[in-house]
């Protein structure tokens, strides 16, 4: 229970050592277990705000859940009540998400979620998990992921449902889907994800080794569309927007639902399915284990 | 009817604003209504222009319906019988389609074949394009795109279902299913070819946001196979097709079809379903209505 | 008889014939018929030679059939014996696959292995094509191809079913599935394999014109994944496995599976039917004619 509730703040199934060293070596993850546990219970205290702009139809997400935005239950409940209200708002056109943690896009889908858990619990957050990308990647809205940090695991994820991805310039920050660096699997659905953006060898070779991308390497292999200056990627991402919200908008749609759907109904055919093989998976001795031993290790850097 | 005949001559379906522009303020589109309505009636005025060479056993296709070699009912079905006729004919094992029209291609699919039409025109006219490409894109020639002019739409689907495409390296031309920008959809055949071509991001990008790309971009994407200065796409599409019709014959045509029946199959299977969700689709009112301001805005820039 | 004799060393289903024709200027071929006659039947002298270390738990599966190891059905036989073995010993994690003949990787099927043979026989003989291909795909070790020399045809997809590619970067070694070249068809199972190693428009080019790349063409379209020096081939391979070793190995095996079990399913479903297809199309009167014409051509090169 102390180890975590330690742990709370950062345990983001990211992998991303360095990065959560990095942020810990700042100060930024020194939030107190009970400062943590008060906000789990505080629905008072969003975790995603959006400013929606009615001039031009361009919502802009931040995503703003101390320290790295961690896809908790909690978090992605409210990210998805978010997308669905805006996607039901025919005034809303666009959406750009971003982060307003610094140096994390968002570092992945939360390991406490997964980590001693019920069955019934992991099942259910998975649904969640399933219904964020379902939401984003099939939303009729134009979606501009703007990255100004790093984003691992269900970070990336995240990002490559979007129509099109603005990267931070920053070498520190990486992208990726590193999973497998845990212990754990991307489900086929990340899989295909990534293969519709990168290409079947590219994902065959980054998810057997759960490798992390700088931004000059994720431009090169497509997984990010362009790099700019960190100060300038929201900005970037509203001129992108522009010249997206300039195309004939009905047109836009049908493609991208021809483009994607093959890809959604592979998962909402399966959907029940594929919780029942998350839970059975993550509730093993031997992936508690891991996840265990990860959470450690996590803690021992902290201290 | 003024309208559509005062438009007749340059309606193509392209989106190629820069390009139709560029041919209007040439002159090369000032056609009267009258020619054209008689050019229309005359079938003693081939379209298309076939050369065969017996000693190489190669077929050069001239494309030569003025001004930009617009793909209409008439077009199709010549291109079709003409294609069709070398198929059949064993000492032709090779076929190079290029335009005799300057600076374009083809502009792609008129746009009056799709405006202000009968369902069944319609009909009529999209089973025409279906024969086009399902006649090229299973062809057991080796068929070879001499690109010689700038290439939209039904232009660049035409080059695609070639083996191999040389353009000629002007930055003025471009290349691309730019159907979005029309308020159009590219079907899901068209959409497989161009995956089958580029890639799935690639595709995702270039068709939600309807893009024309210049020869060096469409070369970089893999759109195009080789650049070369204007004047040489022609001999250059010779020489190329010397080194694939030295391929051992049955061996290539076999593995053609293994690379290709697939996308193939698709169409065939759905081809009625297909005709009529494009009736449907292009019938409608918001539609008609974006193709009859496509035209109006044609109109006032030849004005 | 005695054109099949003297062929027998080197009649590699491979249509590399610059390679062939060096190994020959170099005198590597010269083995007499007589002798190669007593190898065939002598199973004391091994094919493959395997050295396994247990400390790091890799082994390096040497292919030594001279002078080009070619894929006969006695050395493909051996091979995925091999396979096996190292598979079921749990201590094994890793592979290296690399040649102790000069100049060569492997030039491919044994051309005599399908000319002049019963159905019967050459069944048997794509049976074991079959076998090991599915082995080598679905392994759960790591597997690295060490390219120490030219890969065509059947050594080509034996180095894409590994999990990484290191090739000597030698401009007169190539690699690329050829196997049109020579008048015959790759199966769609070597078509599959090469599509999800470097995308469908490569590989439809590759398998049309039966293209055979330098090492750099390689790299630059993905078929290979590193080049080094040849000294370092070896040495890059084992540096290469410590760092996949080291990635957990169940979820990399999950990975793993996950993105090559659809192609796997493909054939596994469809195993007699693709046998009997070739079966049905090598036993045609005009291949074997193809095969004929190929090996005198190498006699004549011979001579």
């Amino acid at each position: 229970m102390t180890l975590r509730a330690a742990l709370r703040s950062k345990s983001a199934f990211s992998g991303l050592l360095s990065q959560l060293s990095s942020c810990s070596s700042h100060g930024r993850v020194c939030v107190s277990p009970v400062l943590v546990a008060q906000r789990r219970n505080n629905s008072t205290s969003p975790k995603i705000k959006v400013d929606f702009d009615q001039s031009t139809g361009v919502a802009v997400m931040h995503m703003q859940s101390p320290p790295v935005n961690s896809l908790s239950l909690d978090f992605l409940t409210e990210l998805c009540i978010g997308v669905e209200k805006l996607e039901m708002d025919k005034s809303c056109r666009g959406l750009i998400i971003t982060s307003s943690q610094p140096k994390v896009f968002s570092a992945g889908l939360d390991i406490l979620e997964m980590y001693g858990k019920s069955p019934e619990s992991c099942g259910e957050f998975w649904k969640a998990v399933q219904e964020m990308w379902l939401k984003l990647y099939s939303s009729n809205m134009v979606t501009i992921a703007a990255i100004n940090g790093s984003s691992p695991a269900g970070g990336c994820l995240m990002s490559m449902t979007c129509d099109y991805r603005i990267m931070a310039d920053n070498p520190r920050y990486s992208i990726g889907l590193n999973e497998t660096q845990l212990g754990i699997v991307a489900p086929f659905w990340f899989k295909d994800t990534m293969l519709n953006t990168v290409g079947h060898r590219t994902t065959e070779l980054a998810l057997e080794l759960g490798l992390l991308y700088n931004p000059s390497e994720a431009l090169k292999i497509g997984l990010v569309d362009k790099l700019v200056p960190e100060d300038q990627v929201l900005t970037t991402a509203a001129q992108t927007m522009t010249k997206w919200l300039a195309i004939p908008e009905h047109a836009r749609q049908i493609t991208k639902s021809m483009m994607r759907k093959p890809t959604i109904d592979k998962l909402t055919s399966n959907r029940e399915a594929d919780i029942q093989n998350f839970v059975k998976f993550i509730t093993k001795d031997s992936i508690q284990k891991s996840l265990r031993m990860y959470l450690e290790m996590l803690k021992k850097r902290k201290a």
